[in-house]
């Protein structure tokens, strides 16, 4: 017998190899996916295996004790010196001798899958741009005399077949100590991307080096930037942190700032520096919290709306502020970290930007393309990703279409009376009794409703101190189930209602949803002029994905998915009310959490999904709204609560709508100003 | 008649086109060499041609008045704003109406051929890396949203059939307001070599830019770093300067900085610093002086020896002290100049820098070899490049050879007693009469020798202030040619040759050159001490080159060339007198000149040399001198003048060689020393 019979688990592999071959050896040549960073030296320890003993009655084999080579000095050294698990093998050191069957554990598996927890599951295979190569480098001779760098690369390409290498110049001015203290043996980071077939070298290590590299996945918003600081052998996350964007001093929302960079010379340098600063301060935050150097972390991917793309790169946004919203590039841009002067990361860092879609639809909602993938949905599928702007995505496998919506920042707490942003204190969760009229609600960081006895001890820390987005929004939904507000978003009156809760609020009505005043707490009702805010803010919502309904010919979505971190605490009953998305079956209404920041992982945990999205991007069909003259049409028919474009068939399933109509009195849409002027 | 047969001179191309084809496009079709940076829309006038009129024997046509259309608009326009030459057409507006004959005047054509003057006359074909192009890029559409970048991608490929381009960061920061301020034109400045099949863009401009680009060439030595300020449309120096290496404070030669390097940590780095910066300054006086901007300057090209190869990278050198020699890297590299931190030039400006042939055969050797290509040679050639270091190559179309031998500074007039860099006031020509044994001499400044009775007037200014080193290895073969010096280089008394100029030195003689005491100027002789330095340093030159050609077997030469600064001064008669390079017939000993600087301006003129320097080296074989025992008994037989090694037929032809003999006294060759601890 020359040759053995090998089944690799859990891939379903096997194959004939002649007797002697090594099982990294025969897992090569079957396709198998077994780690090795040494190249098969017995050093990493990366391709350990469980061999399998006994009847496989499924495989049609038994399998000998001595179907592997015995024990070798090396492993037995290898064990010694760190241990090996009970019954693993060295795949680089053991040989086949006979019919085997091999099981490559997880850890051993380079693509390797991993399951993200809570909201934000979801699979991604691992397949990062950079990773660590050990490889032995042949010393110089005088006589055939070539620099070291030479006999580098002529060992990647022995070693690891592989043939263009550029090195970083920081790095080839550490090359040659890093070979002789490593005695001719060097641990690389190696950076290779699906836009370019070189391989760049980003760091050098003496000898074997057992570090790992990490790589951060960056979703840079107008408001927050969030970071997660993510190990690139196995994807998982090792810190997480999110800082306000500096760039808030400047204007809060995109167009403030775009208007700062124009009306100050210099000023889009000023927010572009700021921003670069607090990149890189989070970088340092997240590396001294996980315990590893700024050496270590080798990659950064970024997604953003498209005036932060700009000011990122040092593009003045100017042209974003007016139309015909040209980005000064759309592609996705392939950086040093050094060229953006970000610092906290290697010297030699990369840096990957996903592509823009255009001007108002930027490499956020490509991220969250990439994550929820409408382009590969079988059924209708519409993708809101809510915040100051919101992205919406349409389509499904015959086409995808997208549109930015300028709705502002009230689905944020802000330009609300009693509005907060969502933290500690803030009221996240409202119902009103359709019966007495009476509220209850939840506040953030408590999980008990408010008229559970022990409310007002869990929330005496933080107390009640506004009400965040969420809140508002089910505020509003709940006045309209409750018969307080009608179809046209104006309150009724005491007198109109009967209850006391509606209080007059200059000529218009406030509905009184907590009084703290009697604990120096706040007074917190929801005003005319907040309905107002909510009702412009969420007309705009749905009038851009009216728009792409339009322009596919459909009254109906089959599903909704709200992405954004704010998307994730949206109640899909109330948005439906409220009419900020179009009428679908209430199960199909779902959050996809951080769906931008997903993507952004997805990019940095996989080379392929970084190509992926290219091509997305290129096929989906952008839909301009600033100048639609559809987009006005559908944005005041909008702004009844729910919309008056369509029938709601699915929302009236599981909701009663009273029917009821009050008096506008001298008040109406703009009632809180005036109440404010005359107040 | 459709079509009609077209003439281009001096191309001799012809062919038969279509009637009303463009001239420009005519030359496009029938591969004439006809410039333009506007693509043909009048604008840049590049593409100026001659037509011919009348009977044309030779090409058996008869040109008619109307064998072109009419003058139009565009020319119109351009000759009422800047003058169009009699007789001139714009390529790209006349038409081919019939049967034609056209001239390309040298300015018009692209690949113009440059004939450098004096003694670096050597014709360069223009083909640089860098060069301007104008582009129309399409206004952007918001219905069909795409980024200003992708726009002009879009532009260059359908204008100029350039299909990959990138673009530098700082670059596209300035794209939007270029395309807006020239009415979505632009003139970019393309950069593309043989290593890349990417184009990039390295500057940017508004509409048509007049301006023309530059590119340094730059021979950085030990001792002297020389740039020339090189049009990179024609080749023309536009301005040239050079400074001393400010390394000279860490050590006069490399190895003394090598040591500097090893000795103090961080010295690298500081001698890095340091030369970088007077390469920055040098870049802003070459601007000055030529009244051009820092932007202009779109490259930089090196040749430089292996240390300051690797300090200019910033790479420690120590292993370049020490066997086995080992480079960093030895390939050809490619950086931006931002990189290194090289200021005075575009911040995109990119830098080229030669490969190195080994540990001690540099950038410089290859940039010798690419000015005189010895592998294309039908003869055998030797070349040497005389330094402190001499590199030397021997070869033909068969194969070359490279070896560094160290030769030490004397004959940079270093370590000789009274020794002076070349500078006026200095002796650089010396002749000794056999029958008197009195000198004549001429120094750098003036044209006279030291008998014409002008000769002291026309020296007052400078004086007669030492030698240099082409006046001291004049004076040393003199010295042997009058017998007044014996093969083995001990000078005789005034006894023994009879001259009262030759004086005692301790326990050796000297030779009296020039008394200048009673003026209170110096006494100028040749030492004992100073012959032994000169044998040394002419030992090492020809026992390496000694050791090439044992390597191929051969005892003779056919042709010599010298070059370097040094090289171009050397008296070939004297230099094979002295034994410092293999017997010739004389007239096959030249000067190359700087053939580095020459190398490094083909380099910066035609990235086909680029390619070609690479293939050359990959093939040149190295030989090292450090460690060839052969190396140091050729050193030894070769310390005769001439050198004991092999008959010298062409020098006996041209010389007589006395058959004297001296006593050496207890002087010999340690005279010198011993001379001072007495004096």
């Amino acid at each position: 017998m020359s040759d053995a019979l090998v089944f690799f688990t859990p891939s379903g592999k096997r194959g004939r190899v002649p007797i002697g071959t090594p099982v990294l050896a025969a897992a090569r040549q079957l396709g198998v996916d077994l780690d090795s960073v040494c190249g098969g030296r017995g050093i990493c320890s990366k391709c350990q295996v469980s061999p399998g003993y006994g009847d496989f009655p499924k495989h049609g084999v038994t399998v000998a004790r001595d179907a592997l080579s015995e024990w070798n000095k090396v492993e037995a050294r290898y064990d010694e010196k760190r241990g090996l698990k009970e019954g693993r093998r060295l795949g680089c050191q053991a040989t086949i001798q006979g019919d085997v069957v091999i099981d490559v554990p997880p850890e051993s598996q380079v693509h390797k899958q991993v399951v993200r927890k809570a909201a934000d599951a979801r699979e991604i295979v691992m397949d990062p741009a950079t990773r660590l190569l050990y490889v032995e480098v042949q010393e110089p001779d005088m006589h055939e005399p070539s620099g070291d760098f030479e006999r580098l690369k002529a060992a990647l390409l022995a070693q690891w077949e592989i043939a263009e290498v550029e090195i970083a110049l920081p790095v080839l001015t550490r090359l040659q100590p890093a070979l002789r203290k490593g005695n001719w043996s060097v641990t690389l980071a190696v950076h290779r991307d699906h836009a370019s077939p070189a391989t760049r070298i980003l760091d050098i290590w003496p000898g074997f080096w057992e570090g790992r590299l990490y790589g951060l996945a960056i979703d840079l918003g107008s408001t927050t930037i969030a970071a997660h600081l993510t190990d690139l052998r196995n994807g998982q996350v090792a810190a997480s942190a999110g800082v306000m964007n500096p760039q808030i001093r400047f204007g809060e929302d995109l167009m403030s700032r775009v208007s700062y960079a124009m009306m100050n010379p210099g000023g889009d340098a000023e927010m572009t520096g700021a921003v670069r600063k607090a990149i890189g301060q989070l970088a340092e935050e997240l590396a001294t919290e996980a315990g590893i150097e700024a050496r270590q972390i080798v990659e950064a991917v970024f997604v953003c709306n498209p005036v932060m793309h700009h000011l990122l790169l040092g593009i003045d946004p100017v042209e974003l502020g007016q139309a015909p919203f040209a980005l000064a590039t759309s592609g996705a841009m392939h950086l040093d970290a050094r060229e953006l002067e970000i610092g906290g990361v290697n010297g030699a860092a990369r840096v990957y930007l996903l592509p823009c879609i255009a001007g108002h639809v930027g490499a956020d909602a490509a991220a969250v393309a990439l994550a929820e993938r409408p382009d590969m949905s079988d059924d209708l599928v519409l993708v809101v990703d809510v915040g100051t702007n919101a992205e919406i995505l349409l389509g499904d496998k015959r086409g995808v279409l997208a549109c930015s919506s300028p709705t502002g920042p009230a689905f944020e707490g802000a330009q609300i009376s009693s509005g907060q942003r969502a933290a500690p204190g803030a009221i996240e969760r409202v119902e009103i009794d359709p019966a007495t009229k009476e509220p209850r609600f939840r506040v953030i960081g408590c999980d008990l409703w408010s008229d559970d006895p022990d409310f007002a001890t869990r929330t005496a820390e933080s107390g009640i101190t506004g009400i965040c987005g969420s809140g508002i929004i089910e505020a509003v939904a709940e006045l309209r189930l409750a018969g307080l507000m009608d179809p046209r978003g104006l309150l009724g009156s005491a007198e109109q209602t009967g209850t006391p809760r509606m209080i007059p609020e200059g000529r218009t009505h406030a509905y009184l949803l907590h009084d703290g005043s009697a604990e120096g707490g706040p007074v917190i009702t929801v005003t005319q002029g907040d309905i107002r805010a909510i009702q412009l803010a969420k007309s705009a919502l749905y009038a851009g994905a009216r728009l792409l309904m339009d322009e596919i010919g459909t009254d109906t979505v089959d599903r909704v998915v709200l992405a954004g971190a704010f998307g994730a605490h949206i109640s899909p009953k109330h948005a439906m009310v409220l009419g900020m998305i179009p009428d679908a079956p209430i199960e199909k209404v779902t959050s996809a959490g951080n769906a931008a920041g997903t993507g952004a992982r997805m990019a940095l945990c996989n080379i392929a999904d970084r190509a992926r999205i290219e091509e997305v991007v290129g096929r989906i069909k952008k839909v301009e709204t600033a100048v639609e003259p559809r987009f006005q049409e559908h944005f005041v028919a909008a702004n009844a609560i729910p919309h008056a474009t369509a029938p709601f068939p699915h929302l009236r399933e599981i909701v009663e709508l009273p029917q009821v109509a009050f008096n506008a009195g001298d008040g109406g849409a703009d009632g809180g100003r005036r109440r404010r002027r005359r107040g």
